[in-house]
Parts: structure tokens; C-alpha cells; sequence
């Protein structure tokens, strides 16, 4: 078949487009009951804006030139917008606890729930440099997730301190080396999905020519598991290194401020990296293990991009939930509710129409019955098979009506109206 | 000042961002009472798609090359993506009805309320060859404006055989020659905002190298205003024409569906053309004429456009609210209800932060309380002043509430849940 859109986009019709507002508001309202106010940014952005902040993510930028001859980009993500935004705007009150859904562009391969187009809702706070917005953070995670009625769901915690101080023990003090063991990990990460295999980070660091027994050394430590209640395993095996102490440090206290509802859907897993290269503190991805998808969420601590953006130097913190695998997820798992618009279909045998019914109808409408008025049908039988395929809840036909739902307060509700007002049963 | 964004585009913060939900979710549930399904298109599509139907808008693409080397451009409109769809989903039954919101983008010049990133806001229908189907798109354009609030607004209308007639009476008959007089009379149109004026026209014809008696003539026609119900006048000027009698029938016939509440903000006026070259027969624009602005609606009905999409040739009509323009106009006339989202900080001059202090915000938040927890404050008085320069209803500090609101059964039951979980004041 010819393709008619480009690859990796979607259309989303009815029932598809209520699922995703469905998640999107609920999403909404958690971050309302965060405190978190709402932000809009372009879906176009200077190039030189996302320029430096994703490591090899930059390659899928989609890049326009302008009329003007200036060099455009396709938003990459929200992050950086929102960086770019505070910024501009040293007048705002700091902290700044923004959200923001809207759709990210990226010009890469594509796979199950995972497109070229896809919706991102991110939440981050500026401006704050304390752990407790870290814990803000994890808590949004969490909170959102349920909210959606995910239960089976894990966030992964890492601190990038914690890479660097083991590449550092391994003998990799370059910013160069310890970004190309970060993105080995993150690519073995995101090819395994759920957890990155020793197998698939091994290939991935021998293609970017680390030796074999450089990625020994690695694998021992971050395929390993260790306490983050009791690190000395670890600290042993870094010869004590400031960095891994520090990270530790770090998520310690992010951890100590999580009530235990929260703090349960966390594991510490040294095999998450994440990609974008300018986290600079604690990391987190949120998977649902049964759904055979990639991270649902990701984010971290990123202090200097605001100052990089060109404002002052402060902390920020933040995590986005990926839209199109977060539905995913919830169609394979049957989580939403009934989403279906309720409304009926008004037709007449009477042709040409008159001009009463427009009116009628417009009187149903301010009644709150969705009404969709349709000189298509010739005949009852028709208009009610049009209407059944596409899940309407009745129709009325000459002034009668006709139910095809089960909900006896809707179908009397129509009764009494046309019952009210029998002007209806004479025009309709 | 340095641009750090493209210029024409918007960042939308807080209050700004619930105006725009504001206008949307009313227009949505105008559509959804007219029976309207949602439909949500890439931001992105094939080039070839959106090619010959602009007319001279086709220069105003944002062009892309994707990394498999396809000529992409962004949408530009949502009528040539639904035209697409529809012929991509003939197993869709017909009529389809759909609404869809979401961003256009043009390399336009801008000026006030109008941008190159801008929110549209469609309802159109497929596959529905009656004309009640034009009125049906009326009846919708001015329930959505009156939905938001306005009283005081315009729908224009013409019909593009009426101009076809004009053309060819004035010895216009080839496709190109009748396209570059409506395209003509488009440009003058938009530039006088309102109304095309008699000059801007003349100006427009001439730079379109119209000699200055054919130009004398289109105006005298073009600018007369003529009665729909009694056009007896424009007949006999425009020697019977055939084109021109079949435009007026089909208005007289849309006019005639339409309730007097309806019809009362409806004017037929021939200095209408619209830019797009696919439309077939009616065309509408709304405006404001207090506003100042350009059209904040426009539409038409564009028969062929499904068949050009590749699918079969069904009738198709509609009209797109501009979601900008619309913004522009409730904000200057201060049509906007409070839309401030209610919120209270929680602070605490006890550091460092304790467990139980997150535990008993997501308390709060489960009892529908929007808690911004945050532990950059040393004091109160710092606590009170962010929270008064952020619009929030109240401060939680050390468990004692401070309103900054004049709501009783908001601050009621925050009090309420204080006194009632006893275990608050002495952990918040």
C-alpha cells in the first residue's frame, strides 16, 4: 500500500483522540494538584536552542530553513523549551513549576510505541536546589502513574555522579570518555527495553572501541546489584570514589523524603543512563514490566541548562511521561474507561428539510443532547444503521425516538424533552 | 533585545494557557453538541500532499528533508489532512464529521494576532453532497462564537460561482484567469481586514497587470451590495450568467435552513473570496468588527478535495475558528471568566524536610487540594510574597493556614481538614 502520511506519525480518530485526552487530563490533573502551572512552547525553535544538549540524539533533529534564511528545528522535547523559557524570563518568581503536553519531533527509526511524532507531558521545577524537588519529582512519577491506574509499574533511580565516579575508576576523567560510556549504557538500555542485558552493553561499548576487559570492569559494577541503604559494597569496589559517594549521598536523601507508597514502585539500578547529556544529578525512567515497552517516563536533575540557555546558573529538576507508550500500555491492558460521546442522530423523511428542525435542534442542543443533524438518510432503517456503526445512542426519525444504549436516565431524559416540548414530535 | 525564538511564535505561561483551554474546550463542546468526532493529524506531512490546493499560500511551507531524503512540510492547514484521511478510510462510514485542534504553521509575515505558529480550530464535513450540510457549518460558526461570549459579530458569505460568473461575464473563462481575480480580491480583502476596500482591490488588479476598465467594472459589481432574497439587479447586471444564478439559488437555499438567530448575523457580501483555491461553492468568514482583526473564522465548501487526496469525489464543507485571533479579541474585551487555578504552598521553617511533610500533602491532594510543596523559603513572610506574586489562594507554614483568598468554602475546608487529621499541624 502507497504510504499516504510519513512513517512513525499518526492519525487519531473519536474514540482514539478520547483515550488520549482521557490520559491527558488526568496527567493534567495531577500536576494542577502539584502546584505545577501550565506552559506552551513553539513546535519551532532556533536551531542553536537545542543545539549541545542531546549527545547523539541531535542527529534527529528536523531542520527547516526559513523564509528568512534562518535555521529552524522541530521542538526535540519540552526541557530544553522550558529552559530556553526561563531564561527569558529571570522576572518570574523562582521556583517555577511548570507542565507541558505537547508533541516532540524526532527523525529516528520507529517501533512499537515509539514514533517520529509522539506526545510528551513533562513536569520540571526551576530554580530549586534543594533534594526535595527531586522528591517532588519521583512522587509526580508515581502519583501520575496511578492516577492513570497503573499498580505494576517500577521507576529506576541512578545518579550520574555515580557513572562518572566508576568511569573514573576505571581510568576515563574525560567529559568525552564519560558521556561515551553513558550513551553505550543508554543505547544497551533502550535496545533491551525494560533493563539493559551485559550482552547488549558489551556490544555496544566494543562499537565504540572500548577494549574487552575495559568492558569487564564495567559490567562487574553496573550489572551488579547494590543497597542503596547499605552502599559499602559499592564504595569498596570504587576505591571510595567522591563521585559514588556523593551520588549515593544524593539519592539517600531523595529517598528518605518519599512516604512508603511512593518509595515501593523504586529500585536503584546503575545500568540507567539515560541520553540526553546534560543531566547532572539524579536520573529516573519509569517502566510497566508486563507491556514489552520502553520507558513510560524519564527525567533527572539538570542544573545548568537554564544558565546554558543563556539565564542565570540555577537548579532544575524535572521528568516527562511519554504519551504514546502510556496509551499503549492501557489499550493492551484494557484500563480506560467507557470513553464513547454520547449523542443521537436526528433525520426526517420529510425532503427538502424545513427550517424548523434546524430549530428544534439547536433546542436539544441547549438541553445538552449532543445532536448530529443529517439529510443523508432516506429511510429509518438507514439512518439507525449509520448511527449503530458509529456507536451512537439514538436517533430520532420523524420526531421518534429510537434507543441504541442501555442508559435509562439518557433515554428519558430525550423522552421528557420531546415529551416537553411536543412542538418537537409535530418539526422534527 | 536578542531573539531566542522564532519570531510569530508564542510561549504560553499559566493564566495565558488556561485562556487558551478556555476557548478550546468551549468550541470543543460546540462541535461535540453538533455531533462532531475529534480527529488529531501529524504535524507533519508528505509534501505532494499539501501541494496545489494553496494557491499562493504554497509559498508560505515550511519545507523539511527527512533523513530518508522525503520532502515533508508542516501542516498548514486541517482541512487538506482530513481531505487525506478521509480518502485514506473509505471503510469509514459517511457522512464523517470531524472537529480537530491543533497548531497550522505558516513563513507568513505577521502582525497582531496573527502568527506563523497558530492554533486552528476545524469542523468539517465528508460526504455529504446537501446543502444543509453549508447550513449546518453556519449554524456552527456562530453558536461557537456565541458560546465564547460574542454578540456583536459578522458572517460573511459568498459563493466562489458567483465570482466565477462575474469573471466570465467580464470575458474571464479560463481557471487561472478566474483564480487570480478571486486571489486578487483575497489579498485586498485580508489586507483591509473587515472588508475589501475599493482601492486596496484596484491596487491589488493592477500589480495582477488588469487593465484599469476591467478593473472599473469588476469593482462596480463587486462592491455593490446586492439582496439575497431579491437579486434580480446582480442577475440583470451580470447578464443572467449561469454560474452566477446557481451561486445565488444554492445561498438562498443555505440561508433558508438557518433559524432567524442564526441567520441575523449573516451578510452576503461579494468582496468575499478566500485564499484557498478548493473551494468548490459557499464560503464564509467571521468577524468581529470591534475587534480590529482579520477574520476569526473562515470556511467554505470544497467538493473535490477527498478525490484530489486520492479518495472517491464526495462533497465536503467547513470552516476552522483561528484560535489566536479569537484569544486577541476576548482578551481585549475582557470576556474571560477567572480562570486562575487554585492553589495553596505548603512550607515549613523546619529543615531539613521531613517524610511525614510529603506524606501529608499527597493527603491533601487526594481531598482535591492543590498543594505546591516547596522548601525554598526560610521564613514565612518570603512564603506569603511568592505565593502573592504566584496568584495562589493560600500558604500552609509549619501546619497554620494563611489565606489569600476571599473564598469561605475554599478556606472552609482547607480549616476543616487541618482540624479533622489533628496529625497535620504537627507534621506539615
Amino acid at each position: 500500500m502507497k504510504e499516504t502520511k510519513p512513517i512513525g506519525t499518526l492519525d487519531l480518530f473519536g474514540l482514539e483522540c478520547n483515550k488520549r485526552e482521557f490520559v491527558c487530563r488526568k496527567l493534567q490533573k495531577v500536576y494542577q494538584s502539584f502546584g505545577y502551572d501550565p506552559l506552551q512552547t513553539p513546535g519551532i525553535e532556533f536551531a542553536e536552542t537545542f543545539s549541545g544538549h542531546h549527545g547523539e540524539g541531535e542527529n534527529l533533529l528536523f531542520r527547516i530553513k526559513d523564509a528568512q534564511g534562518k535555521d529552524l528545528v522541530l521542538r526535540y522535547d519540552m526541557t530544553v523549551p522550558f529552559a530556553r523559557f526561563a531564561a527569558d524570563h529571570p522576572e518570574l518568581p523562582r521556583p517555577i513549576k511548570r507542565y507541558q503536553m505537547q508533541m516532540a519531533y524526532r527523525d529516528d527509526a520507529f517501533d512499537k510505541g515509539h514514533f517520529r511524532e509522539f506526545m510528551q507531558c513533562d513536569g520540571d521545577i526551576v530554580g530549586c536546589q534543594s533534594l526535595t524537588a527531586d522528591a517532588d519529582i519521583i512522587n509526580l512519577a508515581v502519583t501520575g502513574l496511578k492516577a492513570l491506574g497503573f499498580t505494576n509499574f517500577i521507576i529506576r533511580i541512578n545518579h550520574r555522579d555515580i557513572l562518572k565516579g566508576i568511569a573514573e575508576e576505571l581510568g576515563y576523567r574525560r567529559r568525552e570518555e564519560i558521556l561515551r560510556i553513558q550513551r553505550a549504557l543508554d543505547c544497551a538500555d533502550k535496545f533491551s527495553k525494560a533493563h539493559a542485558s551485559v550482552s547488549n552493553f558489551t556490544h555496544k561499548l566494543m562499537a565504540r572501541n572500548f577494549s574487552l576487559s575495559e568492558i569487564e570492569k564495567i559490567n562487574a559494577l553496573v550489572f551488579d546489584s547494590f543497597n542503596l541503604e547499605h552502599p559499602e559494597e559499592l564504595f569498596k569496589r570504587t576505591n571510595n570514589n567522591i563521585s559514588v559517594r556523593n551520588g549515593i549521598k544524593e539519592l539517600q536523601e531523595i529517598t528518605h523524603y518519599l512516604p512508603e507508597e511512593i518509595l515501593q514502585h523504586c529500585v536503584f539500578d546503575l545500568t540507567l543512563a539515560r541520553g540526553a547529556d546534560y543531566y547532572t544529578g539524579f536520573i529516573l525512567e519509569g517502566i510497566i514490566p508486563d507491556s514489552g515497552l520502553g520507558a513510560v517516563l524519564g527525567g533527572g536533575r539538570y542544573d545548568h541548562l537554564v544558565q546554558n540557555c543563556g539565564g542565570s546558573d540555577i537548579g532544575c529538576v524535572g521528568m516527562a511521561f511519554g504519551l504514546d507508550r502510556i496509551c499503549v500500555a492501557m489499550e493492551e491492558a484494557q484500563m480506560y474507561p467507557n470513553l464513547v460521546c454520547p449523542k443521537i442522530l436526528i433525520g426526517t423523511s420529510q425532503h427538502p428539510a424545513s427550517r424548523e428542525i434546524f430549530e428544534d435542534t439547536n433546542i436539544l442542543r441547549e438541553h445538552e443532547i449532543n445532536c448530529d443533524l443529517s439529510f443523508d438518510f432516506t429511510d429509518r432503517e438507514q439512518a439507525l444503521q449509520y448511527a449503530k456503526s458509529r456507536s451512537f445512542y439514538g436517533v430520532i426519525w420523524d420526531g421518534e425516538y429510537f434507543s441504541l444504549n442501555d442508559s435509562p436516565q439518557y433515554n428519558h431524559k430525550i423522552q421528557t424533552l420531546l415529551k416537553e416540548q411536543p412542538i418537537f414530535k409535530k418539526r422534527l
